[in-house]
Parts: structure tokens; C-alpha cells; sequence
């Protein structure tokens, strides 16, 4: 088709002011005469053309010469950006073919296995962002029926290879990760200080909230600076041995986050592509021992022993494979750890665990405490079985605070809004007796709805926890709010729906136990 | 969450010029006050409501006040017009939950059945414009992998269910369909008349061409308006026993498109949802006598005779339990039927069998007296074995004809252009030999390259079929463009790969066969 082939009749790009999300958007006239747009009907995607570089978008049509003219092509802005034209540029538009490697995508569909070759294919174009939203859930969906190990270690070969690779010196670079889901459990911020005052390196990237009320980063941002550069990063892991940073500048397995923002919207969540997710960026971060913490309880991501077995084997495989040396503990995730939701509710259990105040909360004192002994193990001269000493020993005598403190200095001042909301409601209980389970999601559910992680001050203090006893009226927990239609909002739903269940039978006897 | 909950602050309603196609979406501003967009982040789907009125939508962002200012809603042409309230009216606008029903789909992607109300509701909140394009193509991949055959059957009867059914007196109400994908294939315009004029009723809806150069409504657009209604439609075969109309105004199992423009791109295509889409069509349409034409050959949708009996039965499984009585034939589908491709030339071969031209395409004729056969002997009254003879009859006695122009004169002059394109090339043998195969997909391209069926004029003419003798520079077949710039595409295209394989090896002697 290329001989005797005339030039496409070539547009001016104009941008326009729309935020598309991740997918890239073009928009063209209906009267445009160099294209046509007839011609298009039926097909979806166009690729754009200027000298070498090419890229593909989803096409809207639009009436209004105000917005885009006849010779004008309009790109929303991520597309703008991602093409890197200056408005007003020429630009060749023709109707897209399907990226190469959606053909691989549609054999999964059918059942078949891919090849390495395949899966490295179609996560190479979705970095190029050739994939359209609806493609990617194709892929994700079809891939969800089952997976192969070994498609699982060359999706997690190929994600991480299409990012940012750290490198390190060091022969032990320690990372640590909780999959999350237990509101409060902020373990990240006092392991990798106790680690970092050991003398292990722990340069941890952590990610902000997509859908729960804080992410580490979002935490870690009411105390320092967090939007730091690989290079920057490097200086400080250097200078700290440590680091808490967000994983986003970073450029780690940037694919993840693309495929993380099709799956939380559908909801599909599988142990392979968890594990997928995970150990592409620790892969790419230059981790190579990795201590995987899988809270367990009714309201976590994984509810039961046996499912937490099953994704530790699927860890320890790829892991193994990728020579990366994993470890997995399972904690209980019943209930949330420390008493605060929300950044800076968080930040101040996890100050007060450094600070060794006498009431910092304990369950996550000792969570952090036995995550860093597993990691302090790695460490060949730290003799089997005395990590939790050593561990306890850094935090008691202030090492960790110490170097917490000389991180905070090395990434700098935040630049956030860190007071903690004024608008304050109690949520009491409404009968006596003892509190026997917590809801984790409502909890999160309404921590956001009172603004985290957008207002670091708003979320939740945890006031009562499970087998506390309770008399009706007692405040279960206590709910911050920085703006009024939230807290009014906030407060209502918590009024008509806790999450907390108090049990106000009498107390049986222990015979009868 | 209702108790207490004060109402969302409202926004006004402003039209944005942009077709985004099927989906829903709106625009707000960055600067927002009512909204606060922060808090949608992480939410990609927003709720509009107005009095009883409730809408799912995509989200898009903007800074520009003179697209959208800080008090407007904007919606695109799409979600303007299905929310049908007036620019300027008051909208509250809320992140949005998913559909209910994706939990099904949820289900279904992890390998679960789903029973027919799941089915229902997932199918109602598409015909709702309630799923993204995401969501749509998760529905379709999840279902792609397996279906048994009473979900098959509850999405047939769903996908009926959720637009309009027609319903007919009599007692016999024939319809036939060509699953497609063979070019000048318009049997149906010869096999209506001929049933029509023998007094049985056969109310024939065709779809228009969404990826190859003309749909049977295309093509019947070059001799009459199709674009009619249903009262309309009913007058017309009360009148003439039959009818050729566009299905897309009837709104017969409009689902049925939506999945389609998803499943294109995707390049999804299983049997079951072809026997899904094809049989909610005709149940919603009031048939309970039915012909499926199965193409078989290389290129066509059906490669083997095997895959043909699958398809069969499933067809013949999902009649039986709607009441449709269902008969399925194959017929060669290994090269274009007739000379013309693209509705004007396809108009011509059909109007030339109609008339008993001596130089009309004798296999377009014979498929359709096959076809039309088996439709006659539906009738008590046309005994077993007399179904071609009949046809024959009244196709050559000149009824056929007749009746077709009466079809014609009911429904309406057409509005459209429909003179031959000017602008000509012949694409030549580039060696002496035998014809051997021809690429249907590749002539397809070809005809849409050249403007069909856009430009009803535009298309190709076959001038030699498998089997024929070829001289080298001796015509295969003339493409027809109506402009310049298409007839320069794809003259170059075709002249690079005619989609003709010539054999120039010496004829074989008969012993050596």
C-alpha cells in the first residue's frame, strides 16, 4: 500500500483544554474536508503521524469551528503532551490499525497460553499508550480466567522492563510491602527508619491512594517531601540508607498504574495480577529480599489462611524466578491498626511509635517491630532469632527516631496543608457490651467521604477496638473534617451505619466456651 | 446514607458540541466550587440526577471557563439528548456506584454461571447507557471464554426484551440472514420478492454496513428510502407481504448494536454471541420461521464445514427453545457472489437477476431460488420437493419483479446519490493462468478504501471468478471511486496486493488429478 501512495492531507494540532485521563483523545471538525471524517465511521482509533513520531488516539467529531476548525486536529491535553507537538503543527491523520499485539490479547480470550514474546508485546504498547481503555480491560479480563506461572513471570518481566530500573550498590537492597486494605497500618514509616538506623539499605517507594484514605505517600507527605526524582532518591538513600518516597516520580513499572486504573473501576482483582503488580516494581525498584506482609480477616483483600497460602506460593515462585528472595507474613487485618485514618492521623501513631510515647498504639508498634525483625534477619551478621531484639533495641533507644528524622531533613519540608480538620463529630455506641467486629471498609468509605486524602487533617480517630466494652453513648471513634458539606455528609452516614458491631449479650461462661 | 444527607449542590446543564460516540460524557471545571473535582478523583463515572431522572456518565476535566464555567455541567451531544433536559436546567451531579449488575459480570469473568436475571439486569443497564465502554467490553470478554446454553438463551430473550417487538397476524412469518462477510452477497433482495409474491409474509429488516462496503440496507437504499418506522413498516408488508427496511430505526434489540460496536474493534466474535445477537434480532422482529445462510471458505466468517455444524446446532438449539422454527444451510463462501461490490453495483446485479437478464450473475441467482425454496416450503400449501420450482417460476414468470417494485414504490423513493462512480481502474493479471482463490477480506478493504458505502457509487466490479483463465495484464476487476483522493488509495493499494492468487503452473493432465 505504500507505492504510489499520496501523503494524507495534514491538520494543525490545537490543544484542548480537557483532561481525558490516561487515554488520548483527538477531536476533528465534521466539516474538516481534509479527512473526511465519514471515512472513519466504524473505526474508533486514528494514528497520528509528524515526521517519526506516531501516535494512536480515540477520535470525537465535533460540530463547533470555535473548538476545532476545519484544518485543525484537536488533542485533549494528555495527548497534546504525550505527542510533544507545538500547537499549531502539522500532522498527517489516518484511520488506526488495531495495536499488533491486540491479535495475542484476543488468543488469551480464547483460552490459549501466551508466549513471553506476546506478553511483552502488549505491555510494550500499552506504555506507548496504544491501548484504548476499552482494550485494556479486554486484556485484563481475558487474561483474569487463569493465568500460567510462567505468563505471570513474563508479564512481570515485561511491566517491569518498560519503566524506570533502579540499580544499587549495595549486595542487600531490603524492600517490604502490605497489600493493603487495613485502614492506619502504616508499618512502612517505623520498619524502614529501624532498618535505615541498622545500616541495611530500604529505599522504599510507596504509592498515594487510589481508593482507601491514605496511601504511605499520602502519610509520609504530611511529615516531608515526597514528589522526589531518581536522582535525588539516590543521594538520600545514600546519605540515610533509607527513604520513603512516592513511587509515582520514580517511574517504576509504570504500566502497573495504567492497568491498576482499569481494574479498580471493573473490580477485578486477581491473585496473579496482584502479584503481577507488586513484584514488577520491586523488580524494577532493584529490591532483591522483600518481605511481603497479607493482613488477613473478613473485610481484607484475603480472607482466610488458605488464600493467604496461595498467593505467598505464587509470590515465593516469582520471586525465586526473578531472584529476588521473598518472604511472606500473614498479620490480622480485623480490624485497623494504631487509632488514626487519614495522613495525618496516621503520621501522628506513627511519630508516637518512633517517640516512644507511653501511649502509642501497640498493635502497631508490634506489627512494625516483628516486619522489621523478619528484615533486620536479612542481614548476615544479625544472628538467627535476635531480630525482634535488635529491632526493639533501635526503636527503644531512638536510633529509629533518629534516622527518621535525618530522612525527613534529607527529603525536606512538605508543602501541604498538615493541620488536622477542626469539624469534629463523635459516633457513639448505641447499646452496651463489647465491640466484636469492625467494618475496615466502612471505615475507609467514610475517612474519604471526610476528605482523605485530599484534606491530609481529615479522617477517623479509633477510639474503640474489638473486645473493647462499650456503654451505649460511648464514642467509638471520632470523625475530622476540614469542609463543611463533607462533615455533614460524613456525619449522617456514620450515624446511620458505623461499621462497628457491638455484641450485648451477657458475657458467656468460660464452661460454656 | 439517605437520613440527614443534605442535597448536592446543583449545576447547569450546557451542550457541548462533541459526538463521543455511544458513551456518556460529561465535563466539569477544575475550579468547580460545587463539585470540589478532587474528590472524584479515583471515581472515572459520575451520577446525574434531576427530579426523577438519573444518568451514569464518564467524567472529563477542564480549566477552560469558556467550554465549561465553575456553575455548568457540560454534556456531550450523547448524554445531552438521552437526558433531554434543557440547556441551562438544574443537574446534581454525584460520584457514581457502578451498575448493580457488574457484580454478575464480576461473576462471570471469575468463571461463574450466571442465571437469567443476572443476565436481564445486566443487559437492561446496558440498553440504560448505565456501562462505559470498559465495562461493556469486560461483559463480553468475561463471557467470551465460556457461555453455556441457558445463558445463551436468557441473553437472546434479554437482548429481545430491551427494545421493541414486533408482532404479525399471521400464522407464518419468514425471515432469513446471512451470518455475512461475503462481498455482493444480496441474496435477501431477491428472495423477498419471490416469497412475497408467493403471498407468504416476509418482514425483512437489514442492518447497514458497519465494516465492509455495504449492508443488504445499503444497498436497497440505491432503489428505495429504508429508513422507516414501525407503523409505516406494517402498512407496507400489509400491502406487498413483504418489506426491505433498515433495522436501526425499528430499534429491534438495540443492545444488540451496542455490544457489536464493541465487540469490532475488540475483534471478539464467539459463536454463541453471534447466535445471541443474530436470534434476539429476529425473536424482537416477530419471525417464527427462519433461514440462516452459513458461508463457508477461507476467508469467510466460517472457515470449515465443521465449524458450520457447530454454529448450526446452536441455532437451531436457541430457536427451538424461543419457537423460532430454524433451518441453517451453508453455501460457497470461498469468493464474492455476483459482480458488484458496493451498494450501487450490487443494486444492479440484483435488479438484473430480478429482470431475467441473460448476462445477470448466474450464482447470485441460484443462491437466492436455493435459499428462497426452502422459505416456500414453509408454507402447508407448497409440497415437499416443489420449493425450487416455485421459485423459479416466479422469479422467471416476472412475479418476483413485479413484486419488487411494488416494495419499491411503497417504501419510497430514495434520497440518496446513486450514480456509478466516475473515476475507474482496472487491476490486471500479472500473469497468464487460472484463477485460483480470491481474498473476500482483501476485496472488502479494497471497496471501503474506494468510499463504499459511504459513496454508493464507489466499489468493484469482479470481472473473473476461481476457476476462470486469465491472460497477464487482462482485467480481474474495476474499482469505482467517486473522488480523487480515495481513487489514488486504493488504485496504489490494489495494484501492491489485488487479493487475486493466478496459477500459472501448466494444466494438470486428468490421470495426473
Amino acid at each position: 500500500m505504500k507505492a504510489g501512495q499520496k501523503p494524507r492531507p495534514q491538520l494543525r494540532i490545537r490543544r484542548i483544554n480537557l483532561d481525558t485521563g490516561r487515554e488520548n483523545v483527538a477531536v476533528i471538525s465534521r466539516h474538516s474536508r481534509a479527512l473526511r471524517p465519514e471515512v472513519f465511521r466504524g473505526f474508533s482509533r486514528v494514528e497520528l503521524r509528524s515526521g517519526a513520531k506516531s501516535m494512536l488516539a480515540t477520535l470525537l467529531i465535533t460540530d463547533d469551528d470555535s473548538l476545532v476548525g476545519a484544518e485543525d486536529l484537536g488533542l485533549a491535553e494528555p495527548a497534546f503532551h504525550r505527542f510533544a507537538s507545538p500547537s499549531g503543527s502539522l500532522v498527517s491523520v489516518t484511520p488506526a490499525k488495531p495495536p499488533g499485539s491486540l491479535d495475542a490479547v484476543r488468543q488469551k480470550i480464547l483460552g490459549r497460553t501466551l508466549g513471553a514474546g506476546d506478553i511483552t508485546a502488549i505491555i510494550n504498547d500499552i506504555a506507548r499508550f496504544r491501548y484504548s481503555d476499552m482494550e485494556i480491560a479486554a486484556f485484563l479480563v481475558g487474561s483474569a480466567s487463569f493465568m500460567t506461572t510462567a505468563e505471570l513471570l513474563a508479564l512481570t518481566r515485561a511491566m517491569a522492563d518498560a519503566g524506570t530500573h533502579l540499580r544499587w550498590e549495595q549486595a542487600i537492597v531490603a524492600d517490604k510491602h502490605c497489600i493493603g486494605g487495613i485502614p492506619g497500618n502504616r508499618t512502612s514509616m517505623i520498619v524502614v527508619p529501624i532498618i535505615a538506623a541498622h545500616g541495611l539499605t530500604i529505599p522504599k517507594t510507596s504509592s498515594r491512594a487510589i481508593t482507601s484514605p491514605a496511601g504511605t505517600a499520602d502519610t509520609m507527605e504530611v511529615l516531608a517531601r515526597v514528589d522526589i526524582g531518581v536522582g535525588e532518591m539516590k543521594e538520600i538513600v545514600a546519605a540515610c540508607h533509607g527513604c520513603l518516597v512516592w513511587g509515582g516520580r520514580v517511574n517504576l513499572s509504570p504500566v502497573d498504574d495504567i492497568l491498576i486504573s482499569v481494574e479498580r473501576p471493573l473490580g477485578i482483582d486477581t491473585r496473579e495480577q496482584m502479584v503481577a503488580s507488586i513484584m514488577s516494581k520491586k523488580l524494577a525498584a532493584g529490591s532483591n529480599h522483600l518481605l511481603v506482609d497479607i493482613p488477613v480477616g473478613p473485610a481484607a483483600k484475603v480472607k482466610t489462611a488458605m488464600e493467604a497460602m496461595r498467593l505467598r506460593k505464587l509470590f515465593e515462585f516469582v520471586g525465586d524466578q526473578l531472584g529476588i528472595a521473598v518472604e511472606v507474613v500473614t498479620t490480622d487485618g480485623r480490624e485497623p491498626i494504631g487509632r488514626g485514618i487519614g495522613p495525618v492521623l496516621e503520621a501522628r501513631d506513627v511519630m508516637a511509635v518512633l517517640s516512644n510515647d507511653l501511649d502509642a498504639p501497640r498493635d502497631l508498634r508490634e506489627n512494625s517491630l516483628r516486619l522489621a525483625a523478619h528484615i533486620l534477619e536479612y542481614d548476615p551478621e544479625v544472628r538467627g532469632g535476635t531480630g525482634y531484639a535488635r529491632a526493639r533495641k533501635l526503636l527503644e533507644g531512638g536510633a529509629a527516631l533518629r534516622q527518621m528524622q535525618k530522612i525527613i531533613d534529607a527529603q525536606g519540608p512538605s508543602t501541604c496543608r498538615t493541620e488536622l480538620g477542626t469539624l469534629t463529630v463523635d459516633i457513639a455506641a448505641d447499646k452496651d457490651g463489647v465491640v466484636e467486629s469492625i467494618d475496615c471498609l466502612r471505615l475507609n468509605r467514610l475517612a474519604r467521604m471526610a476528605g482523605a486524602p485530599i484534606y491530609k487533617g481529615a479522617g477517623i480517630l479509633v477510639l474503640k477496638k474489638i473486645g473493647d466494652r462499650v456503654e451505649r453513648g460511648e464514642p467509638l471513634y471520632r470523625i475530622y473534617a476540614c469542609e463543611h458539606s463533607e462533615f455533614e455528609l460524613v456525619a449522617a452516614a456514620a450515624n446511620v451505619r458505623s461499621g462497628y458491631r457491638v455484641d450485648d449479650r451477657p458475657p458467656t461462661s468460660f464452661a460454656a466456651r
